[in-house]
């Protein structure tokens, strides 16, 4: 059962909010569809960008900042952007903006109490297209992106699942979470103390084994004020040479962790994302 | 003094928010400026374009939301975008979202309690003015826009002061709020009873009046919730006929009143601002 909540013209097209209970997470959430004005056309089949969000961040923060709406209608693209957490009262939370709700690295958590719902990765790489594919007029031409834990999230996901996204973007991932404070706290909690799980669900670590070649397109500030203690770029660029895996890091300088930094590249982005989904 | 509290780079420029203590509103208020890449070049002195934002709305709200940076940094605009009242625990307030703190109404109040704070008019066309040319790269080409509450703002004040803006546009204003609920109650307030005393702070009366034939840019959803109570774009064809005053109003079908309908079509308002600031 798919409810519609917010219906918003946008550039021609619309940005829409809907509400579902999840399977996979085992409560209601909410994900934003922009469907462009292509989308309105007698048969039209669209591919799909899935955006994942950063910590704090529930479905809202990238449609109503990002100003991603103007580029994918200019490409063609919808865009579906899920919250960042199962939610709700009897799901589990923990103090602090980093672990439990908004906060969910888009994993399979393995240990209590929060196994049961914190299935983000089932979630966004399941049971949402699954859903989208269904009930939109869209096609299996997938890609995906995110921001700060949302690109960790893009990277992971894509690296995991060979042949299920045609091309992956990041803004200032978390590209090491087993290296830095945040993966470590949330990784502990969801994982457990052993370390070797971790590796299935850091993209540093996942480099070395990928079977598929999917370039990489990362966007990270120089004044970005997590660079050094939680983004660590430098980790990616090593672990994707070391890997021989394509890789394309934008240093930008001056931009911070914020919604201005996104904007002001996520046309590029999308255009990155448009060439590889109509291909 | 003027201190500035945020510093964000942005499409090429810096989207930044300064606080001051404002003379004519006696209290701490604080301003959005964006300054596209082409102020940081030497002796640069830019126009700028006013945005009046709308009820409830505080300088973050379009900053964040209405992706004006981007066009900015195209034609080379800097954007200021002031509060919508006085702020402090010793300014008057009022139960509700349309009188009081966030609803200003761009006017100087003459009854008690606001008359001392609420001094909108004086700050956004004179003390604002004067602090923005005395501390940027920019000079006096000045023009004025604004959303709802703010839409009656920029066509209130470019009426009242002709020669000070070059152009002015709105979105979705409040153009006759003597004859709407919104105006009436916060025009009874702020001005008092006697009816008189509305006309000159209402821009379909003041039309009648105009020394100067600034032609209006104006855009309307037709999907917007305040369409025939508050907002009224029949009155302000009409009053513009009768003037003989040079109008564009677009009425665009689907679009609401929120900040997806300005994204969509602030680019065509930068441009027009452009074209008449740089003429």
């Amino acid at each position: 059962m798919l409810e519609r909540i917010e219906h918003r013209a946008c550039f021609g097209g619309w940005q829409d909010v809907y509400e579902h209970a999840s399977r996979a997470l085992g409560c209601t959430m909410r994900f934003g569809v922009y469907l462009p004005p292509q989308a309105a056309a007698p048969g039209a089949r669209m591919p799909v960008l899935y955006w994942l969000s950063g910590l704090t961040c529930t479905e809202q923060n990238f449609i109503t900042k990002a100003g991603a709406q103007r580029y994918a209608a200019e490409h063609g693209v919808v865009v579906v952007a899920p919250d960042t957490s199962p939610r709700g009262e009897h799901v589990p939370d923990a103090d602090g903006y980093d672990l439990g709700k908004g906060a969910g690295f888009y994993l399979n958590a393995t240990q209590a109490p929060w196994a049961t719902h914190y299935r983000m990765h089932d979630y966004v790489v399941e049971e949402l297209p699954t859903l989208v594919e269904a009930q939109f007029p869209v096609d299996d031409r997938r890609a995906i992106s995110g921001h700060s834990m949302g690109g960790h999230g893009a990277l992971v996901l894509a690296l995991r699942n060979p042949g299920r996204y045609r091309s992956v973007s990041a803004f200032a991932p978390i590209v090491a979470p087993s290296q830095v404070p945040w993966g470590e706290k949330a990784f502990t909690a969801y994982l457990g103390e052993d370390r070797a799980a971790w590796r299935e669900w850091d993209a540093c670590a996942l480099l070395a084994g990928a079977s598929e070649r999917l370039p990489l397109l990362v966007d990270q500030g120089e004044g970005d004020e997590f660079l050094d203690t939680q983004l660590r770029p430098d980790l990616l660029r090593a672990a994707c040479a070391e890997a021989g895996h394509p890789l394309t890091l934008r240093l930008q300088p001056g931009y911070d962790h914020s919604y201005y930094f996104m904007a002001s590249f996520i046309g590029d982005h999308l255009a990155h994302h448009a060439r590889a989904l109509q291909a």
